[in-house]
């Protein structure tokens, strides 16, 4: 088990309805011992291929990528999450549907900082159904930027977002793969990865 | 000057409106080591205070307080911002109003991550009114915890905001002050502070 697993199956909280917080240590407060280790176990997978920069979105994605970019030693760019609203400048801009809340969100990155040829790997803390991810791989290919790779913090493995961007042939990385969560218990089955 | 002095005179853009864009290196795109650089800078002005956490507001503090949280080994607690809305849970909210934009906000962080009598370093990166900043302080002080000091990166220092709170007798470090703009030749004036 890596550092991440270990430490959602000691600090995550299950609450009903398939939620499970993980603001202990990730997406409220940051331990960031944690945090590096993380980071280090990202480079060791991905650092077979060339990386000009770690593309993220806001908020609780900045932290992880700022970890990882460490030890690539490149410059992060985070995206940014707007309602469906028009945006003045010089943008990227991916309308990407919430399956859950049926709602439009906007993500939006300057053109100036995806350039084309450029080798970007994506990082962010939670895959769910996908939508943000979505969006940030559809600004990415607007760029003519390749995608050398995707990490995930926690992804939820009954939900479809994992099994749709690997089938696309990405190469994903999920640190966490959460099968199954039960509130009553605080059971949390995660995905034998090895 | 420091680092970030250097960078702003060197790749900060100014706008119309006395809009200072650094979304090049701070606030979109990412300079990890300059951000390094930075975290140092402040670790040396706050070090001879105990630091137990670092408090910072979502997006663009967390990677400002993950460089910070490096040099003092604590946590990182980012607040949440919201429309005005109800909040479930165990919660500390401050509803600020915007000076500029006459609406309000919430600045929203869980009551388990700010702990009485805790030291805390608050980090942001801007401060022009200090709306954002006078919500954290509030919720810190509802939590009964202590400001030993505050670091911001950049400083609007024709605007209030860090006027107000070094009168009100804060320990107030902001890397760069600028004092003045002139959108049509890009001139940028930082105060000297040596």
């Amino acid at each position: 088990m890596n550092c991440l697993e270990k430490r959602i199956l000691k600090d995550g909280v299950v609450k009903p309805g398939n939620v499970l917080k993980v603001d202990n240590f990730l997406n409220h407060q940051i331990d960031i011992n944690l945090l590096d280790e993380m980071g280090k176990e990202f480079y060791e997978r991905f650092k077979d291929k060339k990386v000009d920069k770690i593309v993220t979105i806001e908020a609780s994605g900045i932290a992880i990528a700022f970890a990882v970019a460490r030890y690539f030693n490149v410059p992060i760019v985070f995206a940014k999450k707007a309602k469906s609203v028009n945006i003045d400048g010089d943008v990227y801009i991916a309308e990407v549907e919430s399956f859950t809340h049926k709602n439009k969100n906007q993500v939006i990155v300057s053109k100036k900082f995806i350039n084309e040829g450029e080798n970007i790997l994506i990082v962010d803390d939670f895959l769910a159904n996908g939508c943000a991810l979505q969006g940030l791989i559809s600004i990415i290919k607007q760029a003519k930027a390749k995608i050398i790779g995707i990490g995930i913090a926690v992804e939820k493995g009954f939900q479809p977002g994992g099994t749709i961007i690997r089938n696309l042939g990405y190469h994903l990385e999920s640190l966490a793969i959460v099968d199954g969560m039960n509130s009553d218990t605080n059971e949390i089955i995660l995905r034998n990865q090895n």
